[in-house]
């Protein structure tokens, strides 16, 4: 039973991250009008080359949204109960996982301004939330066990815990940097990025 | 088999309900022309502010469509043989659910103009269509226990049955507040929306 | 294994239904501009009456894609082998489910003129493509048993392959009725739609 | 445990396939105004026709990732473990399967003017990291049975990593005809196509 319930709450969340990660393409717009034919130095220059930053935010939104992907699959292979709580979290960070082409769509196009700081600002801003609600969904599933699998490794366990305590300090720090210098605070997040893709290190 | 049969209704229904909670992001649009960079002050006025009811609307139809999913969910903890009448009202319901994006993202647009009722009028009679949804199903699948699982608690069952029952007399209500007063059939479909969150009081 | 392969096919299937049915709603535009608040009467004039065909369409839409998910839900209750023929045919069938909201949004535009005929023959012809595949698909697989359970019940077997033999001959009749009158042609595919979505009768 | 997690990649996976291959169909727009009938001559010069570019690149991209799905399909039917590193190599593998749409739809309106090359090399260069992708994939899987079942026949191993082994050198051949020759480039696409929707041949 409890088993099976996880499984929707998987199923579900894994609908939604497919959904989100997928319909990022249709922000790469700008087919040319099937009427008129450019030739090749017209569509290089008037359709490919001014789409750049759009590929740029099409790769950053889909790398994101697949680390999300592998962190939210991690903490599942733990957490095998689920109540009314959980729900309401997991849709929370669902919730920011659907958002995250806007900023960083909107970020793209200000790449190359970097005097303009509140495109990187909702950007930071939305890293905040999503790494809040991951530590949310984790701390209230892990508190004493509550809805973790019993036979879970205990080392495995706090080293996510570990990992996810200092995430929303983290991008508080690129929140702060975007106010002062947005390259900076760009590089930040894609560090951050990396550091959650892989696996806690194990304190042991 | 009935086993099988009953879940592959929750996963095209979690299907739709995650495509739909998806979808919403599509509302966000406005991003601006990649050609134009706008200053701070610019993309704040121009682009960020007018988005606001647009915002509102996608975080008000992504919780109402997930607290749908959770309703949905419960349900079928307790269903556990499927016919082709629980198909049809299983389509209902979603065609609700895919439907309520459109009338929330209007009321969103005249939610600081109370004086118009008509979008206030068309977001009440979605809710009391919704409402009736998912009374149908679950009159259908709990009559006689017609398609439940045999060893299903009979008072989680009646708390269930209790909760629908009045909920389509408690749409219709907010339906009548839009035409007498916009706010408050706002407030009262927010209430409601909570109650169905939670789950039903078993009458113990 | 074969269980195994034969859930992927039809998970990847119930993906492709349930996104095909939710992306209808997209079809329902027309959302006011956020920034220019309409009165009530426009608001109903404007707006809301010049979408009645749309909400037409969505809700034939639908409820197409809905009753052929039923059809192909009940074809895999007794396909238990898979093989790459079958997905081809799979596949082709899968296309059409994907192509049906354009020539229904087309039809519905142009119900109120039936001196037009091309509408109603494309959606005649959409309609004779999905009979045709669904009688492949289902040819393919039961013939001599090829990808059947062994423990299929005969007569349940026999009563699908009665039903689909003659679906695309009856398309092909409304194909006709589309050339002669529309509104008879229309209102024969809807007749077909309630008798499919009706399980076929056993012939015992 | 293992087979948990190897089915939850294989959902994510099928769930971004069926929504890349659904959004499709958007692509096909130009329905006419729902307030502006055209006669059934004006639907067909204006509206259906200008579309089959449209309709070929559709198709096109249709069969292409449901060709790519039982390739997916096939390699995971051996897969039976998952680590971070595969996981970082699907979502690279999808990330390709999502933007095949862009290329394609490109391809379609260029194919007419086969002096006009850019088009043809967008899409052998997006075939190209397909088949590159899928070859890190299995090489990283299949070498020394890492992520294998271990009780997976070595010959069907063997044949599909004979017939990835030449993927990317075959499309480098179609990138190279696309500087030459359009149509040919095109034409060897499709071939490769179908060569590597069959099974391959095992070497016995």
């Amino acid at each position: 039973m409890d088993d099976k319930e996880t499984g929707r709450v998987e199923a579900f969340s894994d609908g939604v991250f497919a959904v989100a990660i997928t319909l990022l393409v249709l922000n790469i717009r700008g087919l040319p009008d099937p009427q008129k034919v450019l030739s090749d130095s017209d569509l290089l220059k008037n359709i490919l080359l001014p789409q750049l930053p759009t590929f740029l935010a099409f790769i950053t939104s889909f790398a994101t949204i697949g680390v999300m992907w592998m962190n939210h699959h991690r903490l599942f292979t733990h957490i095998k109960r689920v109540d009314t709580n959980l729900f309401v979290l997991n849709l929370l960070l669902l919730l920011v996982i659907v958002f995250i082409p806007f900023p960083t769509a909107l970020l793209a196009s200000y790449i190359i301004h970097p005097e303009n700081h509140y495109a990187a600002l909702l950007y930071s801003a939305t890293n905040i939330m999503l790494a809040v609600s991951f530590y949310l969904l984790w701390s209230y599933a892990s508190h004493d066990n509550r809805l973790l699998d019993e036979k879970s490794d205990k080392k495995s366990v706090d080293a996510i815990t570990n990992q996810y305590r200092y995430g929303p300090l983290f991008y508080v720090i690129t929140f702060i940097l975007s106010i002062i210098y947005v390259p900076a605070s760009v590089g930040a997040a894609l560090i951050l990025a990396v550091f959650f893709a892989l696996p806690g290190r194990r304190a042991d």
